[in-house]
């Protein structure tokens, strides 16, 4: 099966919105074997969605819309499909109760404002898809010749809820079982340069046994993902499981996980399968560590917590680095990263210590100390490792691969 | 003018790639006045290239290509547009030369791959548009009737620059001075529904003067964006001005900034004008608030440090949190909050203290307090207020929900 899908919106046309929905939808849909043939978006307006819809449906005769669903008057994909399939908007009592409960049962203030009422419009013959994040409810509109668009709202919440509950499963009865699927594994890789890896890879350079091979740079490092096509789901896999591994043991030294993994989450399995609490002292990061520590679920179990030394005077009372280090060597600096670090470990009396400091940038390179100059130490155990890294890009870019540095010497030091 | 836009490549129909290329232009091209009427993404497939590039010709005569242009082959696009126009490609000797050259100034390995010879075939009558970071150059096709296409790389670095450099200068010298603009101006509001926001906006509802107006839900808040088309640059920003300035008076409660402005950085210049320091205590968020902030350069004239309290025993001997106050209530609850926002600020020394305790999920509910529920508290010079909320969404939405309304509890006590 090959759809087509369609996202609205004039923040999409002038760029204000990256449009990420998009990319979840294809990834979803992927996994059922199910190929998004052309991405189209248009913005706010009743005539370029009639006929991006119009073109989709003469190509494809399978259409996904997100956006537009909405309360406001900008919010025209309903009127503008119920018109090209020729259906009249109804107002629905019974839908519209539905959505006055739904506020009262989420405790929000006073009754629902009459402005949504327009929610409540569904075209003739539609199934209505319930919304269970919002209030704009989605809509499976076909017509006599099975042709069908499915329109879900542009948040990215509503949109992958109403993704998962009603749209997947009307797709699942449309396609017979055991079809051929699409499917993809990855090694994720950190502290290598991609092009090192054809190096490593050799004759799996450009692919491993008929899957194909991309190269996915990014400010985690650089994921190898191998794609299989035209196979069924039990082949596909195992053909994908033996080539994931082939690529993982050329690579190994520099693979931290694998598909859709977070080094943060890897961190957090190794402390915990050997019992070990981390503390943290983050000087240029300012948090970030804890940040994408914390945003994994029950990360209480190995993060004790950490300190945020931002100014110097955090790092000598908080943290008891030592003033004369700061006055020797300066705050970017091995020596100052390990006092930092053996500092958070005794404060929080943790078993692992991880400091942080470097120059983010724009401003404050220092002769010998370029932006992006970012020290790094673990002291595990009382075991004390440092390093000194020039990482690129601007400043989310190096203080994400400072993280991502830190993450890494943890997690070989506790693999050591 | 306008055009449509053709982003290629199967990472953006698998879902494995977002499409921040797309964005990126659409910004660039609004301030020129140049609209992109539609965006579309096609896989790596000559014929679906082809198809596509005709039918954007046939509707604006205006097309930007991006990817496809590499020297792999799965990189499509140079050949199915030349096969479009009907232009032969030819090997070019001079610009063979030039890419051998720049692979050797760059101080790469050995010399350029003999693969990368397809690179050096142009289509007759195209200009090639150099490429200052990578191999692929980018092409710019004109049939007799004017149509043309612009292809740059899809790798976002070499995109930008050939953008500004390339691509831009072209079509400024296409379009007459001081025409008309697209321009957008947005205020920005947090801790209000959107749905509460067209009755606070009344007859503005739907737009003003002329202008459009757009709801931009998202966690950080409500955007409230308006757009003027037709007018001239001049015209087109006093309209804006206007416009916003009225926007801002319905909502004013709740705004907090313009355009892009992000809260935190509005809280550090809050706090710079009047010469306040900062200091956090966070738990549930776990170093976001931190991060949000240092994400901003010359942060640390405002932000001292804070402390990243995620276990119980840390509240209690880095922050002075009371033992019987979490016996007593919890450590979800505004008391902590309170003892987290005075204990950060004593023990940092700052003017401002911020403490935030709650329950990110997707565990972690008890009677009372379910999973979204946080406190938030600000000890402001000594003045201690605090909250308690039900932040709606994932674990990462509900920690920037709060961290969000942390820093509007700051701005406002700071502003009172």
């Amino acid at each position: 099966m090959h759809l087509e899908l369609l996202t609205i919106g004039d923040e999409l046309l002038l760029g204000f919105t990256v449009d990420t929905n998009g990319a979840h939808i294809a990834r979803e849909l992927a996994t059922l074997g199910v190929g998004i043939v052309r991405r189209t978006s248009v913005s706010d307006d009743a005539e370029a969605i009639t006929a991006a819809v119009r073109e989709a449906l003469d190509r494809t005769g399978a259409v996904i819309t997100t956006g537009g669903l909405g309360p406001t008057a900008d919010d025209l994909t309903r009127p503008a499909i119920a018109a090209l399939f020729g259906r009249a908007l109804r107002f629905d009592e019974r839908h519209w109760e539905r959505l006055r409960e739904i506020w009262r049962e989420r405790g929000r203030p006073g009754e629902l404002p009459e402005s949504n009422r327009v929610q409540a419009e569904v075209p003739e013959g539609a199934d209505v898809l319930p919304n269970a994040h919002g209030t704009a409810p989605g809509l499976w509109l076909e017509d006599d010749r099975g042709r069908w668009v499915a329109m879900v709202p542009g948040v990215p919440r509503e949109m992958r809820l109403m993704l998962a509950e009603q749209v997947i499963p009307r797709l699942r009865r449309r396609i017979p079982d055991h079809g051929a699927v699409i499917r993809s594994r990855a090694v994720r890789t950190t502290g290598v340069a991609e092009s090192q890896l054809p190096g490593l890879l050799g004759e799996m350079a450009r692919g491993v046994d008929g899957l194909t091979l991309a190269y996915l740079p990014s400010p985690s490092g650089v994921d190898l993902r191998l794609t299989a096509r035209g196979l069924g789901p039990d082949a596909a896999d195992a053909a994908l499981e033996r080539g994931i591994a082939k690529l993982h043991e050329a690579v190994s030294r520099y693979a931290y996980g694998r598909d859709d993994e977070d080094l943060a989450a890897v961190v957090l399995e190794c402390c915990r399968a050997k019992g070990l609490r981390l503390a943290l002292a983050e000087s240029c990061t300012g948090g970030l560590l804890g940040a994408r520590l914390t945003a994994i679920p029950r990360s209480s179990d190995v993060l004790l917590g950490g300190v945020i030394a931002y100014a110097n005077a955090v790092k000598v009372e908080q943290l008891g680095v030592r003033p004369e280090t700061l006055a020797a060597v300066g705050a970017v600096s091995q020596e100052v990263a390990r006092e930092m670090a053996t500092g958070a470990r005794a404060r929080l009396g943790s078993d692992i210590g991880v400091g942080i400091t470097g120059i983010a940038g724009p401003g404050g390179a220092v002769e010998g100390k370029p932006v992006g100059h970012v020290c790094i130490a673990v002291d595990d155990r009382g075991t004390l490792r440092s390093l000194a890294g020039n990482f690129i890009g601007d400043r989310a870019e190096i203080r994400y691969r400072a993280t991502q540095a830190a993450l890494d010497m943890i997690r070989r030091s506790v693999e050591a």
